[in-house]
């Protein structure tokens, strides 16, 4: 009894892979899962030498384990996590910690770290990052809660890390619900990024009629570049796959209704709160909304239509525009990065996180859905100035957009032309052109404002606040 | 005693000037108020021949009106609300209404409406929008409560509203939280019009070198025409006025921090609940936010630069600017209505409310701060087709966007040259792109969530879900 390093609740794939990767680590595992077809076939599944072991009784799974306890949650957001804490406590003790590895929305587990506290155990929001095939081979890790507490999972979570220059992608981040919320953020990033990709994929096609072939290919070499990252290259992956029934290519049979889970509806309706702009995440919100509303599209389709033909472009013409595409392309996503980022820099400030955004940086470089090459940028800019409140005002990313924006505005015009919609472009841009705008036409609303409201205003040659009576 | 006809909770500048102008109409009314200087001094204020009684005292005052007693709360939304209920409750009598007047967040008037329910007292939230003018002379108003109590109000409503073309700007609503719905869009829509009016304004003046009494004739002018609007018309007054002490043009001393009272964010956030895109008012709640980062845009400012010289322009050539810029307005703006019209419609049907959007144009067309010539439009496009998910799909409204598409392309491509962000004109282009685009690129998202999540994606050749193994 109590000679197992670590325990896992719930042995769906996520908890299946990542106690089987935490096997291969030479860590002993037990897991806890009420069906027994899943508990009993566990050891089955490790390799010779390995220790793992099933069960479906929460009292012997306990003391399976070795003393203070750390015990991970792979169970489903919501209520299943407050059954299985209330499940498993009974039979914890004092030091012991609880790990929820799920997508939680991160007030709950601010509330649950305060009820476990009274009973003088340390609970665990870590987000976990980069599917199933990341859970068995190496994941990128997003753990918050108690600092002291962490040390007794450091060992097991850099061994089961993915690895980038040898350095694992897993790394404590602060107090309270700090690792859900930034894992609520990658989440908003990649959903950003995929509304972004999307938009260039349908600028091409039906703006430039690329072929599906070319599509593909020029996916394919993007990511040998500076946009090398997990996204663009499964989108050259997906480009590439057939159908086996009908032969054809599987991206052209299926449905444009997207789909969410709503961490990225999470991220755009937190950062409001926070009143930090994220607008590139809003439209990719958005956008996944607007595809839902299928029949209404196909009725406007017909009534509000734009004269538009695509003409033919010769090969060095198309070069041309793909190099302009892919600055573009480069340009919108550290953009995307930027407000995601800034959004966690004053997330840090109002919910006393503590985080350090270089450690984030480098724990997204690997495992998660999106490490990307530039992702060492930002961690270098962080490292030259941990307070940065904007990767944008860093002197050689922002020189970098500033070489790039000339090909983003041409694009943008390209697409406003062609009548394709790339909000995701438009809105990057717009970020960067009110970001980099001493001035803003703001004080025109300040002054709407205290006309019709009596809301009052501030003035630029004096301290205090001001009513007018304008009529 | 119970001779009033009406009570008021709250005698600030708009429960008293409310009560004023149904003293106006010849309805008695009282008026509570725990200052005694406001509520002593509520008689000197009536002109000869008016009923009105000012108290400190509840009982007193809740005595005073007419059984099934009408009571409106003026007071500030949030805990001065269940305040002032608790403070009448002993004394309220089985029949009796009260109206909560605030900006109340709806969920809260649901809460409150099930609440005295249980008492077998009605309680109505009901937005007013006007600001203190309006509420003096004719507000639009929008109640939201149980429809055979409404019938007891109605008389008092019509005759204090606005009016247009002789019709009442107040409609009994809907259901629970009908009004403060309502209200909440109204003011989301208000925050998209004056976004769009600041990127005008900005643009003119940044990107043309107008000059600030160009600026004001033109805003002056376009009053007169299509774009006819309170906040079209105010914005002329503004950019009128001169500061008494310094003798410059007031609105060029007035800082360009933009506040909120959280109504916009309010829409754009429920919005993303329900699914519904309205990305012209997310924009307009982020550019507020993105005012308050001054500092860093300072900085930005010098770093992220972009070479433009501003050319001179003719006379001629400026006329053609001006009707271009104008006919851009005009999509923009009604792209902005479009937007939370069709979260009215999907808010009506997820929370039962049962509005009639023929209605909530018509109250609208007088009255409110997004009073304009458009909503008669609306009305009579709702109208014609009452269950319209969508006012662009109406081929009048329609046919007026489509004519006027290639100004709104232009000058969004205008603003990507000179460098000025217009947000609120390239989200209202990208959603009616989006929106009129049969066929999305978000087949590709559902692609890639299935590949990196295993989420599953739906075929468009036949029916269920799907998992591939793409790698």
């Amino acid at each position: 009894m109590e000679s197992f390093d670590f325990g896992i609740v719930g042995l769906g794939v996520m908890g299946r892979n990542l106690l089987l990767n935490m096997a291969d680590h030479q860590f002993a595992v037990a897991g806890l899962d009420l069906d027994a077809a899943k508990a009993n076939s566990l050891e089955s599944e490790a390799d010779t030498g390995q220790r793992v072991k099933g069960t479906t009784a929460p009292e012997e799974f306990v003391k399976l384990i070795k003393r203070p306890r750390a015990i991970m949650l792979l169970v489903p957001a919501g209520n299943p996590v407050d059954a299985a804490i209330e499940t498993l406590l009974p039979y914890l003790e004092e030091g012991d910690i609880v790990i929820d590895g799920g997508n939680t929305y991160f007030p709950d587990t601010d509330r649950r770290v305060a009820s476990l506290a009274e009973k003088k155990i340390h609970f665990f929001g870590m987000g976990i990052s980069g599917g199933e095939k990341g859970a068995r081979f190496g994941p990128s890790m997003m753990p918050g809660g108690d600092k002291k507490a962490y040390e007794r999972l450091r060992p097991i979570f850099e061994a089961i890390a993915a690895k980038v220059d040898g350095e694992p992608c897993v790394a404590y981040l602060g107090n309270g619900s700090a690792g859900n919320y930034v894992k609520m953020v990658h989440n908003g990033i990649e959903y950003g990024i995929m509304q972004l990709i999307a938009e260039t994929y349908d600028l091409l096609k039906r703006g430039y009629a690329f072929d599906d072939e070319t599509l593909q290919q020029t996916f394919e070499e993007w990511n040998q570049g500076e946009l090398q990252s997990f996204l663009i290259e499964i989108t050259g992956e997906v480009l590439k796959k057939y159908d086996d029934e009908t032969g054809q290519r599987l991206i052209n049979l299926i449905s444009d209704r997207a789909r969410a889970k709503g961490t990225g509806k999470w991220t755009s309706q937190n950062a409001m709160d926070l009143q930090v702009p994220i607008p590139s995440i809003d439209v990719a919100v958005n956008m996944r909304d607007i595809s839902i509303y299928k029949e209404e599209r196909i009725q406007a389709a017909e009534q509000l239509t734009w004269d538009y033909t695509v003409g033919s472009i010769d090969a060095n013409e198309k070069s041309a525009l793909q190099e302009k595409v892919k600055n573009a392309f480069y340009f919108a996503m550290i953009t995307i990065y930027a407000q995601g980022l800034a959004q966690l820099h004053v997330a840090s400030k109002t919910y006393d996180y503590g985080l350090n955004l270089e450690e984030v940086a480098k724990i997204w470089r690997g495992g998660c859905i999106i490490r990307a090459l530039c992702l060492e940028d930002f961690r270098q800019a962080y490292k030259r100035t941990a307070s940065l409140p904007n990767i944008l005002l860093d002197q050689e990313i922002g020189r970098k957009l500033v070489d790039r924006q000339a090909d983003l505005r041409a694009i943008v015009k390209e697409a406003v032309d062609k009548g394709i919609p790339v909000p995701a472009f438009m809105s990057s841009l717009a970020y960067f052109d009110a970001y980099r705008s001493a001035t803003l036409p703001t004080n025109l609303i300040q002054a709407q404002r205290d006309y019709f409201g009596a809301h009052l205003y501030e003035r630029t040659d004096k301290p205090g606040t001001f009513h007018t009576q304008w009529d």
